[in-house]
C-alpha cells in the first residue's frame, strides 16, 4: 500500500511559504496580523459582499453567522430555519446551539443540492430563513430560493464552503445572501488546514460576528455584555489561505479538467455522475461524487472498501440530517421521509478529488473504479 | 509614536520557519499532520499527563474539556463548579455553556489567584469540581485544593493557559489534576497566534475531547450520536507551537529574568508587584502587573492612558466575574462581594512582558511607569 491514493492530495505551490515566513520575520502571528485583514478584504470584495470576518474554521463560520442573524433580526428561540437534509451536520447544530429549529428538505437527485420545489410546503409562520449549501462545486437553483425568500419575506444564509469562486448565473456563490461562510479546510479550493470566513453586506451583521467570534470583549476589554467563543483566525492560517486565493481562478480551472477528464473516462460506468451543466452554473468538482445505480449489487461502503483495499481513499456521502441519531434523540426529527438523501447515502460517494492529484493517480482510479463492475 | 512599546512582542527565533516550511513541503496542514500529533505526545509527557488533544484556542479548549468531564462523570443540568472571581470569562462561560453553575472564590491579594482558603463554606451538595486558574504565572496554592478535593470528592480542572512549564513545588502545572487547558496565544509561553490543549491522564476523557473537538464524527463519518463542534488545530499551528515548545525551559528562564530585572528597577514605586516567590514556586512572570496603592490619586485606567500617550502599552486586569455585565442578566451572579478582585481590576494592569522585549525597551518601560508617580 505504498502507493496510496488519499481522498485529498492539496497542491501548495504559490505564495504559501514566502507568506508564512514574513509571517514569522513580522512576528504577526496573532489574528490581529495583516494577512487576516487582507484575505477579509479581498476575498469578500471577489465574491460581491461587503464585508469578510476570518474565523477558526467553516463550522465555527456557521455558528457566529446563525447567532448574529438572531441577534439583528430578533428571531426567537424556536423560530425555524429550513436547511438542506442532504449536507453536514454543521449546519443544524448551528441552528440547535442558538435554540432554533432545522427544518429539513429533501435533496434533488440529479443536482444533490437542497430540492428548491420542497421549500414551499415546509414554510410555516415560525420560518425565518432559508439556509442553502452549494454541494459538491455545484449552485443550489437560487432563483426559486430568492423568489420564496421575497414572498415570505426570510432571509438566505449561504454555506458556500464547497463552491469557492463558482458562479450562479453571473453572481459568485457567497454573494447572494444576506450572510454567507465558507471553509478553508485543508482540501477546499482554498485551503489552509483550519479556516473559515463569514461574508455579508450588512454593518450590523459583521459587526456582531466580530463580536462573537472574539469572546464579547467591549470597549472596557475585560468586561462582557454578552457571551461569545474565541473563533479567531490565527495569520499563519490567513497568510496560507491568502497564497490560495491568489490561485483561485487557477485552482477551479485545474478542478473543472480533472472533473471533465473523470467524466470521460468514467462515463458508461452503471454509477449516476456528478452533473456537469445546469441552466445556471457549470460543475467546479470541488469533489467528483459517483451514485451507485440501484442494480448494482453492492452499496457505497462496500464500492469504498474495495476501493481502500486497492490503496484508492474514498469517502461517504452526507448522512441525511433527519435520520441523525442525536437528532431524533433530541426529539428534533420529524416522521417525514427523505427518500433522496436516503438513497444518496446508500449509494453515493466520491473519489480522490485533490489538486495535487496527477494524471497517472486519476488513471489508476478510473481503472480500479472500472474494476468495481 | 514610531517607538511604541506594544504589551506583548512574540519572539520566533527557533525552528518555526523550518517546521512551516516543512508544513508546505509535505503538505500537512491539516490537523491530521504529524506536529499536532508530536506536540500532543511531547507536551503533556513533559507536563506530567498520559494524553494531550490540540484545539484551536485556549478558550474552546475549556469548552470541550468541561463537556468532557460534565459527560464522563455524569454531571447533571444545574450542578456547581467553583471558579476563581478573577480571570478570564472563558472559565465561568464554559460552565453556562455546559448547563453547569459558576461558583466564584474571590481573589487572593497578593498572588492574585483564588483565594483557596474561602473556597470551602462555596462548596453545596451540588459541587462537582474545582476550577482553578494559575493567574499571570504564579501557581495556584493547590495543597489545600488537593485537600478539599479529596474531602468532598470533587474534581479539579485546571486552566494552565497561563503557567506552561511553571511548577508547583515538584509537579507541572497542567499536571496536578483530572483535566488540564493550555492556551498558545500569541503572548504565551508556548505562542503559535491562536492555538490550545487539553490534557489528562484519564483514557475516558481524552476519548470525549477528541470526539466533540471533531464534530462527533464517528466510526461511520458522518452519522453523528451527539452534537461537539469543530475545535481542530491545524498542523501548521502545531508547528510553530512545537519550535515554541523546544525553547519552553528558556523562554521561562528569560521570563524569570525579566521579571527579576522589572521587581528590581521598579522597588519603591507606590505600587504592589508580584509575588516573586512562594513556599511552593517561583514566578515565571507570564506577564508583570502592577496594583496601584490605594494613596495614589488615579486609577489602573487613567496609569494605562498616560503610558499609552507615552508609547508604552498596557492591559487591564480582569474584570471580576460575579460582576460581569453578561452574569448579571443571565441571573448567575449572587449578591456576595468580592471586594479583593473588584480592587485588583479598579487598581491593576500589567506593562509590557513579551519575550521580545529589548532591555532599552524595558528601561524606557520602567522610566516612564516611574514618572506617573
Amino acid at each position: 500500500m505504498s502507493d496510496f491514493i488519499p481522498v485529498n492530495t492539496p497542491l501548495l505551490d504559490g505564495n504559501e511559504k514566502r507568506y508564512l515566513n514574513e509571517c514569522i520575520d513580522t512576528g504577526w502571528i496573532s489574528s490581529e496580523g495583516p494577512f487576516v485583514k487582507k484575505l477579509e478584504k479581498e476575498f469578500s470584495a471577489y465574491t460581491g459582499q461587503k464585508y469578510g470576518s476570518c474565523v477558526a474554521n467553516g463550522s465555527v463560520a456557521i455558528d457566529a453567522a446563525v447567532r448574529a442573524m438572531k441577534s439583528v433580526y430578533g428571531w426567537a428561540d424556536g423560530d425555524e430555519v429550513i436547511v438542506p437534509n442532504f449536507t453536514i451536520i454543521s449546519t443544524a447544530q448551528s441552528l440547535i446551539y442558538n435554540n432554533l429549529k432545522p427544518i429539513f428538505v429533501d435533496a434533488e437527485p440529479l443536482t444533490w443540492n437542497m430540492d428548491t420545489s420542497k421549500i414551499e410546503e415546509m414554510i410555516t409562520p415560525k420560518t425565518r430563513a432559508i439556509m442553502v449549501v452549494h454541494i459538491y462545486g455545484l449552485p443550489t437553483d437560487m432563483d426559486k430560493v430568492f423568489a420564496l425568500a421575497k414572498k415570505y419575506n426570510l432571509k438566505i444564509i449561504e454555506d458556500a464552503a464547497q463552491a469557492h469562486g463558482q458562479t450562479y448565473r453571473d453572481k459568485k456563490c457567497g454573494g447572494m445572501s444576506d450572510i454567507s461562510t465558507f471553509s478553508f479546510y485543508a482540501n477546499k479550493h482554498i485551503a489552509c488546514g483550519e479556516g473559515g470566513m463569514i461574508m455579508t453586506s450588512s454593518e450590523d451583521l459583521i459587526e456582531k460576528v466580530n463580536y462573537y467570534k472574539n469572546l464579547c470583549f467591549s470597549k472596557d476589554r475585560f468586561v462582557h455584555y454578552d457571551l461569545g467563543w474565541n473563533f479567531r483566525m490565527s495569520n499563519l492560517q490567513a497568510a496560507v489561505a491568502y497564497a490560495q486565493f491568489e490561485k483561485l481562478e487557477k485552482s477551479i480551472q485545474k478542478k473543472k479538467e480533472m472533473g471533465a477528464w473523470y467524466q470521460e473516462l468514467l462515463k458508461n460506468i452503471p454509477a449516476q455522475l456528478p452533473v456537469h451543466k445546469t441552466a445556471y452554473a457549470e460543475n467546479n468538482y470541488w469533489v467528483f461524487g459517483l451514485v451507485l445505480n440501484d442494480d448494482v449489487r453492492f452499496n457505497a461502503k462496500e464500492a469504498m472498501q474495495k476501493l481502500a483495499d486497492k490503496g484508492i481513499g474514498c469517502r461517504p456521502f452526507f448522512y441525511p440530517l433527519n435520520e441523525q441519531p442525536v437528532f431524533k434523540k433530541l426529539g428534533i426529527s420529524d416522521n417525514i421521509k427523505r427518500p433522496v438523501s436516503a438513497r444518496l447515502y446508500e449509494r453515493g460517494f466520491y473519489i480522490p478529488s485533490g489538486l495535487g492529484l496527477s494524471e497517472a493517480d486519476m488513471d489508476r482510479v478510473v481503472k480500479e473504479v472500472r474494476s468495481l463492475f
